[in-house]
């Protein structure tokens, strides 16, 4: 297959595109490195890539910023980093994307652990979270023969330096595991699925 | 107890309203109508409703604006309508009242059934809707002694004639029903509850 991993320069991003790239024709996107570029805040940029790269038969994306802060400092253009970063950023890769996805063709989505668990200064995180996943099962039924799931990781082995005080005592999970969840998600039948990892 | 009722002029927030006016004080707020008006989209708008009314007991809202339709016709700023006008009108109303709500006081919010079941052209509202309950889940733990609920009703039969179609074959709940669920959520001790009336 033919795979565009979007956020393939982050670390769930790399070990998605790794996972898949033994066996797969990977390209490999980044906001400013990758084999192509794209800002997903802007519909312009997004269509530009497909004019580049074509038709594909996978969409990964393992991108998006989100604000983190306490409530009780955060304004709403704070909060509105999340939902423009990550949430509309994901969703219009979905938008445009689905017209330059092969017939079975899947996307993959990526939220985390902070759609359901709750850390500090993570009410914005946990917010976008749960709206890419209400987007998720939603999108099932109205995206045609394609299938849409989300992976959902909780903090990367490899991220513990530096997220890891804000997960305390929480069990990490290695990189590596959660790129094979994006091979599940690709490969396998299922859709409207959160793959949880943790 | 002095209860900002925002979208009161809509037929959740009219019921809710009614409700709680037979023992509350109850100040209507709506966009164009009502006792004071207030664009939810704007943060001035906002703080200048809470220079008006000054601090309160409770803080409801029962208004927001989604985008229907089908993914394959859908844009980005068409998803977008629904993150702001309602998702983040929401949670700005949250954020800039915080700081007017007095000691012991709630916010309740408003979803719907939409955030767990797909209706058809309702990719945004379930999104947006799970986005919303994602923020009150969060924000119980980073909102100092407040409380923070949602109601979710199902369609109102009171709406049938506009938005039946949408929801074949589901039953309907009386709006008085739903009123009783904002009653519920600021009289009783619950947080971070979602309150399903369906």
């Amino acid at each position: 297959m033919k795979i565009l991993v979007v956020g393939a320069t982050g670390t769930i991003g790399k070990a998605a595109a790794d996972e898949l790239a033994t066996d797969h024709e990977v390209i490999r996107v980044g906001h400013t490195r990758g084999d192509y570029q794209v800002d997903l805040t802007r519909d312009d940029s997004v269509e530009a890539l497909f004019a580049q790269v074509g038709r594909v038969d996978a969409i990964v994306v393992a991108f998006g910023g989100v604000h983190f802060g306490f409530l009780n400092e955060m304004s709403a253009d704070d909060f509105n980093v999340g939902l423009q970063n990550k949430l509309l950023a994901q969703v219009r890769l979905v938008l445009i994307g689905q017209h330059y996805l092969n017939d079975g063709g899947s996307f993959t989505l990526t939220t985390g652990i902070l759609s359901e668990v709750p850390i500090k200064k993570g009410v914005n995180a946990m917010a976008v979270n749960a709206g890419i996943e209400g987007f998720v099962k939603a999108a099932t039924t109205d995206l045609g023969g394609f299938r849409i799931n989300a992976v959902s990781p909780t903090v990367l082995t490899e991220s513990l330096g530096k997220y890891g005080p804000f997960f305390p005592g929480f069990e990490s999970v290695d990189a590596a595991r959660v790129g094979r969840a994006f091979r599940r998600s690709i490969e396998g039948v299922q859709t409207g699925q959160i793959f949880k990892i943790w």
